[in-house]
């Protein structure tokens, strides 16, 4: 081709080809790589020219630099030794359902600019609300449903925006300095963030005192919101978490609801983390009291196969969030939004611009069914049992929060400063990658066990190393 | 493959073919295909079962279902005859980019959860302000910076977010009820949209009268800041748009920057719908002013063969974005973040995850250069431009509004009935696809000139379509 020019179909098709062998053969040998990026600040961007091209490269070129420039500059998310932060774990289908949306190139923003973006979407929300066990109230055949958010940062953005619009009583335009958030210390960052953005500030969010376990004490929400509301403050938004991020700690949802729903607030329940697990009827305690919250969301891009962004986000009434976020300008009339027989997702989510990103939950979906989805969840959280048990048995080591599910916070016994020495040279050495948090003020490391290729060699080879890298440790502080 | 488990290497590589042939064929075939999808409500989601399958199901079932049921259910944003809204073009590149970023499934919310990640996004970004001619101080060396958006809603939001973290004097926790935004009625919609989800409502939006270009009056926009500050309202942003959604507007950039940093507020300089004409030396009139823009965005996925979502948000002065938007929690600290050398972009956005989407920005800058890149921008301008002189020529249709770019808005002598009819029949037709706005109070077409293959011989089609069925619809109410 002449450089500049478009490729042409048979230069995608071959070019095509070897990226889907390109991302085969990664995945079979991202488990050999160092999992966190062995790079110092500015490496990366110094084997790139300072300058763009002013002619086009051949494209041979630039799969080339992938490999020279780009993988040694990953930490590697898809290595099934990855137990830092949150699981991110992908799949084939996944990965197959971005494609299709990439090659198709429309925009969901409205019914209308792509009928089946929309319909389909919603239709996967159901199916997610189904295979979850959740309430009836966040299906879309009544006043409430579900849709697709980037992240749960914005659906807690969105349900904060939906509360307030609540508790003003229709007016966006109220000030804000009297609303009040709550949530534990151990609630996502995006809460803080949420209040900041809508202007509620930092101050604006009421921090609860959280019990043994990290979990939020209803008796000390019920406490801030008889405070607050004597004096003369408004309650807005209450964030339950199911499954904290720090340790996996679950509030007591039932018991929020009750005092939530005695005070007038909006009643957000985050289960990014760790919702997925409800997936399996024997874990759908997790749940408990959610068929009381006015909100819900929960990430497939952590822990059901599917590649971010895709999280779930569900209302048990779309009134408060669509009045709280649609404008229409004129050129976005059209006749199929003006009768009201359709949904306009643009209204439910901070961009207006949306990808079609249902397709790759439909496909995770079809090609697992619910029964395969379950296995993958018993296998984890077997795993991350399993895990804790040897943790418990140790004579070094101890757990540092209980482990409900598939995330093991452990601790060293001999205090914070091996343990994190522990974890640098754990990072350090790329055999595992692991992250931290405090808890009780105390430094420990969190165990994540969530990956698509993750097996139990992975798991125990991980305990191997922590036993050993611990002993290296202590041997060099007893000479 | 047993149903419910993984794919294999080997039914990715299969599969994976089968979708970069599925999305070459489209991509040949989608001239043929009626552009507005012609589906009712409902009839999309009627095709698919109600309820999950319980077990998977053999992956050429659902590639099937992708003919069967989303291809009816798609506005085929790609087809050469899509002329409505914006162009939102893709290319081969982008969509190789789309695949790997989706295979590599990285979070790049830190610099060290891929510093791949971080590193060649500052860098496009840094390419972006060269090919695009931007200010010095948007680039990454001094105290500004670039970051990809979502969208430019989100950048917008951004850009209020840092402007009222500013104007308060680094107090995020301020009221917001003071503070003003300032922009004209044919801004984006999202201006208003940001307005409201920080909290100063609709009310904290003063609407700009427009000039006979539908461009904001600078006159105006002065009168309007200084009877805010005599009534002890603070003025906090002023959005000038370079090329409105409408009509392709210029806001006289040069003007309002004056004027906005007289008053001491933050001067956001939309671009989105065309900036990316700046590629072009002899375009680059449309940013005269710009070096006293605090920020700036332009979105590649409107019109630089870049998939959705890719818009370039940046700030002169990256300082109180980040304070805006920055909140770290124990589990996302680590040495690099700590050191201060590195950029963390979750900083600089609402929401904390990322994709690697400097991906395939980086693939289509190489694979076009810059001169591919202007090239295909010219043919654009020249189709637009060429419509533009059949209109003036015409003694039934006439222009609504200057043609500066690649939009030209039209509208029948006859009166908006007709102009309204040809709308829906040939939108009905699925020949074409155009949209609506009104302008001068009178119903306008909107032809946006944009897409990777649309050529002569579309754009000419379009022109005989239009004047033919309006010779229809008059024919009939001469009946």
């Amino acid at each position: 081709m002449p450089p500049g020019q478009h490729m042409t179909a048979e230069e995608f098709r071959h070019y095509g080809r070897a990226m889907v062998d390109w991302v085969a053969d990664y995945l079979e040998r991202v488990d050999d790589l160092p999992v966190l990026s062995q790079v110092a600040p500015g490496e990366i961007r110094a084997r790139l020219p300072a300058n763009p091209p002013e002619d086009g490269e051949p494209f041979d070129d630039v799969l080339a630099d992938v490999d020279r420039v780009i993988v040694p500059g990953l930490t590697h998310w898809q290595s099934p030794s990855f137990f830092a932060y949150f699981p991110a774990n992908t799949s084939g289908p996944s990965i197959l359902g971005e494609m299709l949306s990439a090659g198709l190139g429309v925009q969901g923003m409205l019914w209308a600019t792509s009928p089946a973006c929309t319909e389909v979407e919603t239709l996967m929300l159901d199916w997610m609300a189904e295979l979850l066990g959740l309430p009836e109230r966040f299906r879309s055949d009544g006043a409430g449903g579900g849709v697709l958010q980037d992240s749960a940062s914005s659906a807690t953005l969105c349900a904060l925006l939906a509360a307030r619009e609540r508790s003003t009583g229709g007016s966006g335009d109220s000030p804000a300095a009297q609303l009040v958030i709550y949530a534990t210390s151990e609630a996502h960052s995006s809460v803080e963030k949420a209040a900041r953005i809508a202007g509620l500030g930092s101050k604006g969010v009421h921090l609860i005192p959280i019990d043994e376990h990290h979990a939020m004490r209803p008796d000390a929400l019920d406490a801030a919101l008889t405070e607050d509301v004597a004096a003369g403050r408004t309650p807005c938004l209450v964030v339950a978490t199911v499954g904290t991020t720090g340790s996996n700690a679950i509030d007591p949802v039932a018991a929020i609801a009750e005092i939530t729903a005695r005070h007038g607030a909006w009643l957000h329940v985050d289960a990014a983390m760790s919702g997925i697990a409800a997936l399996c009827e024997e874990l759908r305690w997790l749940h408990d009291g959610l068929d009381r919250a006015d909100s819900y969301c929960v990430n497939p891009h952590k822990w059901m196969l599917t590649n971010f962004d895709c999280d779930c986000f569900y209302v048990a009434d779309r009134e408060p969030l669509v009045r709280a976020l649609s404008i229409l300008p004129e050129y976005l009339r059209n006749v199929a939004s003006d009768s009201g027989a359709v949904v306009d997702y643009r209204d439910w989510q901070v961009p207006l611009g949306r990808r079609f990103r249902a397709l790759k939950l439909w496909f995770v979906i079809r090609h697992y069914g619910g029964s395969g989805l379950r296995r993958h969840v018993r296998e984890h959280v077997a795993l991350a049992q399993e895990f804790a048990d040897w943790v418990r048995a140790d004579r070094s080591w101890e757990l540092a929060a209980p482990a409900p599910l598939n995330l093991v916070c452990v601790r060293h016994r001999d205090g914070d400063a091996v343990t994190q020495q522990v974890l640098e040279r754990l990072n350090a050495s790329g055999a595992a990658y692991l992250t931290h948090t405090r808890l009780d003020d105390r430094f420990v490391l969190r165990v994540a066990i969530g990956g698509s290729a993750t097996g139990r060699a992975h798991v125990e080879r991980l305990w191997h190393l922590l036993r050993d890298t611990a002993d290296a440790v202590s041997s060099e502080s007893d000479r």
